[in-house]
């Protein structure tokens, strides 16, 4: 059986843990499995390379730090490599340039074109189990990229699409996909099952465990997800097609706080104006989220819309060199947000949910700025000190009081 | 004018360093000079990525070895792109596989074939300084190999004379090719010229400066050759064809501690077996430099050789695997051992310099424990711990004395 598995920076941070990979590795590979395993670059690895570059200076060229960042990744599968040849097990270490991952030029956020499958098929017809370095990808010209955040996940589970393996298994140190947060909220619980579409909401909405191009690959490809641990023998979290059965009505919570949210005030209030203000914001890469649109005074209307953090600074810049078209210079910027969600399937037939969502922060006095719904989900953005106690409170709601056994 | 140039390790050690040796690229670049630059790993990274390796494992794979040290390169060459960058030179960093250096497959020691210009003279054309990673080639499979010690000033070299540069310049800590390692002997003087074959002989015998990979290519296609400090203005020295105008009598004095004496006591004297003994030996790629027979007793005779320390116990393990047809197994083994060696064309034709040498040593009370000789060359192995006294006292016999006015 052809497995893909994916193990984490933290997954391999030092020789012991490398070690403890290798051997769940071994295990499986003396099952008679053959392996592709992507690995991320070692602990804080991309972080200190990251630091070294703004030493040099505080706005590196993005393809030179591809170059540099990517060495992170390299250094991890050569490392697993020797680490898995002095268990008995044949192995070979690929990076992106090497079994041919080509992506965009896009530098520091690329995406994945093509994969070539020979080199990879070629070293498992020999036995090897075949460790590729995630996060990195090679344009046309044969530069490096890399993929951007998420990317080793999405790496691997593109991997597993294009070989047509038969799992693909995604490695953290945490069991599995939870209601919620575990660390923020002590009683969050473990699923044994999300299905894409709620593991979807979730990642992109700020759950930490997936990354929501990942899950977009696998629900495209219909890849066999799971999500474990590197460190317990925990079966983890299947995501997969949604079954029918059972759809509970709250699956997950997620707090996002990498969110900065801007106003623009007493736009005119022509046809055209919001679609011109986000292609000028598309145009420079920078992804909105919410988008709030209310009737100012004076034939002039209010937009509000949220960005990534990292993106506040560009986006102000794009309004700045866009004033005179959008007629509005007033542009009020807020940082110190965060974005709470619940997301699930059963959601969409049950209206009651965001009534209960609302009572659980009128409860704990939390002052609701913004609210934005799907068919699966609802997110309100909140002062960014009160989300863990919003979380808790809203988990506690649905979670604890079995408002799910509702359904 | 094309100018090649090299900076070691030690020259890009740290952001400020790195930021030197930027702000000279830049005087050369706003000159007018197109400029092809190679880079060895910040500092000590390669050795810390070897203790990386060896935390893993005592015998890493050699190819995967040669993928983790790689990286080291790599991250050099993008942090001086930022930095070039920063000062407003237009630079880009190129990986091996990028532009297309080729070797075989001998990792760890591997050899170049061939070397690609299109994508270096692309970039020369944009205005581009192009910056290469040194010390790294592919094989035919795209895999990442080493190219063994000195390679990043090999490549240099390499690069200057497939790129038909004007000149190479090997830039580290020391102004240029002194008499002797002026670290050990105070009174070495810097030269200003010293011909190919001097080198060849300086560098084979222990001189750090450069590589003989790196003279013998230089010698090869004729390339002009400088060796400069990245932290002075000196001019350095130049290296180059033998000028008959002025032969010194000595032109340097070197040191080389890694070495290692094997002798086989008592071989079968017998045609051939020296044949087998070193072809055994060259099999396992062990290079062996002074050799030595003498005759033993009752139809034997004893060999003695020297290795590198590194191939002392991989020599000692190739003669017990043949000790059967050496019919000797009497391996004794000394690697408390130092090679002394002086170098000077105008040796040739003076048969004095032998008997100075062993003057300066009988001066001092040094035992010499084997003596080789080449045209421009003579060595002798002495004991470790006199290496250094044995050097100074040869040095100031050739050099404080004006012996060399005597040519």
């Amino acid at each position: 059986m052809l497995i893909v598995q994916k193990y984490g920076g933290s997954s391999v941070a030092n020789t012991n843990l490398i070690y403890n990979v290798a051997k769940r590795i071994q295990k499986s590979y003396s099952q008679g499995d053959k392996l592709v395993v992507v690995l991320s670059a070692q602990g804080d690895t991309t972080d200190e390379l990251k630091a070294k570059a703004m030493e040099i200076t505080s706005n590196p060229s993005k393809r030179e730090l591809d170059m540099l960042l990517s060495t992170g990744e390299q250094q991890s599968v050569a490392l697993m490599a020797m680490a898995l040849n002095s268990l008995g097990v044949p192995a070979v270490s690929l990076n992106a340039a090497q079994f041919g991952l080509y992506s965009t030029s896009n530098y520091g956020n690329a995406r994945i074109k093509r994969i070539d499958t020979e080199r990879i098929n070629a070293e498992l017809e020999k036995n090897n189990v075949v460790l590729i370095a995630g996060f990195q990808g090679i344009n046309r010209y044969g530069d490096i990229t890399t993929l951007g955040r998420g990317a080793s996940d999405t790496t691997a589970v593109a991997l597993a699409a294009v070989l047509h393996a038969a799992r693909c298994e995604i490695y953290s140190d945490v069991d599995g996909i939870f209601t919620a947060d575990p660390r923020a909220i002590g009683t969050a619980k473990k699923l044994n099952f999300i299905s894409y579409d709620e593991m979807l909401e979730l990642a992109s909405l700020g759950a930490r465990v997936l990354h929501n191009r990942c899950v977009e690959l696998a629900k495209k490809y219909s890849v066999v997800l799971y999500v474990k641990s590197s460190l317990t023998d925990d079966e983890g979290t299947l995501v997969g097609e949604d079954s029918k059965m059972e759809k509970m009505l709250v699956s997950g919570i997620a707090i996002d706080k990498d969110v900065s949210r801007i106003s623009v005030v007493a736009l005119k209030d022509e046809p055209g104006i919001a679609f011109k203000l986000f292609s000028a914001l598309a145009k420079e890469k920078i992804s909105v989220d919410i988008i709030l649109q209310s009737i100012g005074r004076n034939n002039t209307k209010d937009i509000s819309f949220t960005v990534a953090k990292d993106d506040l600074d560009k986006a102000l810049e794009v309004l700045e060199n866009n004033r005179a078209f959008l007629g509005s210079d007033k542009f009020i910027h807020d940082n110190k947000i965060a974005k709470v969600s619940v997301v699930g399937a059963g959601m969409a037939t049950n209206p009651g949910v965001a009534s209960i969502m609302f009572e659980a922060l009128y409860d704990v006095g939390v002052n609701i700025q913004m609210i934005s719904t799907s068919e699966i989900k609802i997110s309100v953005l909140i002062d960014e000190k009160e989300a863990d106690l919003a979380a808790k409170a809203i988990h506690n709601k649905f979670m604890d009081n079995n408002v799910n056994l509702a359904v």
